[in-house]
């Protein structure tokens, strides 16, 4: 894995210091954040200001390893595997978000519908497309 | 980012043995793929079935380390920064597409909408859902 993943490109600021208060999802979110990419890296966000929202990749830190592969959904209280759940305690504790974005200033985007926890390290970005991203747009 | 990152939980199987014969994003495609998990992770497929659509995030293995940070967009020719695209020559190059979820039989995830290469190493699944994963049911 050393030579696909290599540190993080930056960090996420938010109002979550601990899972307690973290709302579960980003639905259930409106809640402002800031997205900072390493000074380095910064002329690789240029013409992100025209995505009205962008898709964060970025590591569940602070979660545990998995005991198992079953857990209880959030969503429904159902019992799943985990691959078919949103959990943060998984083999690759990647996580997922898309954000609203609502501008950029140098190396630090503004964004609203975070979720995750105030200093988690953000592995990539990508710009949303609906075509790509909305699966509801293919049917 | 040993501490993030660990295994490939499986491998992705594609028609598509090089960059030269690959659709150039998931909204392209209607090719068949296999999404493989490994044997020991089967378990935490279980429940996957009930979702039309999955979100695979995978490693761009065979993708260069990128040589600058703006890159021209492969959608419509115009120079951005890298993270303003969906290229796959990125400091940490994680993939991600949606896909439609056809059938599952045991550790294997028969999908449509593939457009990552034969043998692509698959770092995570998670379900999606519109309400988190389709931006345009926010407005």
């Amino acid at each position: 894995m050393e030579s696909i993943l290599h540190q993080p490109i930056g960090v996420i600021h938010t109002p979550f210091t601990g899972a307690e208060n973290a709302p579960r999802q980003a639905v259930n979110s409106l809640a402002a954040g800031v997205v900072e990419v390493r000074p380095e890296l910064m002329e690789g966000l240029d013409g992100i200001e025209a995505f009205p929202y962008i898709i964060l990749i970025f590591g569940f830190h602070l979660a545990p390893a998995p005991e198992k592969l079953k857990v209880i959904s959030g969503r429904d209280s159902v019992e799943r595997g985990l691959f078919a759940t949103r959990s943060p305690r998984r083999p690759n504790p990647l996580g997922l978000s898309t954000v609203r974005l609502l501008r950029r200033e140098g190396c630090r985007l503004f964004v609203e519908g975070v979720e995750m926890l105030d200093g988690t390290p953000l592995l990539d970005i990508k710009p949303y497309y609906s075509d790509l991203d909305c699966a509801e747009k293919w049917s």
